[in-house]
């Protein structure tokens, strides 16, 4: 389970399967992630989503100079899942280089990740787009 | 606190201010909350903007026949939230009527919610678009 400090975060019980510099895969698992009508909750999705950006900037940066901040998340809802969902996101050695060397020239980087939120099957249940 | 099927909800210790047809208002604890920076976490955020959606139409709607759909929500984060945050929900009676009438007739009616996000201070924090 993801080690958190974040208490919303820690009651969806994600996993982190995969963790690397500038990599991660994470799990959530379904049951206590569900909602009324039997499907995963969209915020339990949102949360999946939201997750690995934060984690993967913390493989790849020194956290005490480096403050990343999200500015905007478009999250586009597919279809319902019904089993455990993972998420995988990479980022080239290339993007990393050049958020680090604009963060640290101009004070500040902009950059967008984009996630596919996959059920057991494969099938991609939501689409997040990130602005950090 | 919101009675509700969906645990990641429950966690997040929603509390209903105002409940009334077409119109509810919501409000989100920080403490349990907030994220590794001290600031209100994201995914709870998106979750307080979401629920308020299905509340409302659950005030309007018999849910034995209309069912409610997320297809997107897009969130702009504007300002860190340091304290409780409260959203408020109105749809007019025209906009109900309509929902209403489009579904039956066709049997899908396509609808936006925008919502503001704010905390004890007034301050809009963030400000989420939702088409259902």
């Amino acid at each position: 389970m993801v080690k958190t400090a974040i208490p919303l975060a820690a009651s969806a019980q994600i996993e982190v399967l995969e963790f690397g510099r500038g990599h991660t895969k994470m799990r959530m698992p379904f049951k206590p992630n569900r909602n009324h009508v039997g499907t995963m909750y969209a915020g339990a999705l949102f949360t999946l989503a939201e997750i690995p950006g934060g984690a993967v900037l913390m493989s790849a940066f020194d956290m005490q100079t480096f403050f990343p901040t999200l500015a905007k998340i478009n999250t586009t809802f597919i279809a319902p899942a019904k089993t455990d969902v993972t998420v995988t996101l990479d980022m080239t050695e290339e993007e990393l280089e050049r958020i680090e060397n604009e963060a640290t020239e101009t004070g500040k980087s902009v950059f967008i990740l984009e996630l596919d939120l996959k059920d057991e099957n494969g099938v991609v249940v939501a689409k997040t787009v990130g602005h950090y």
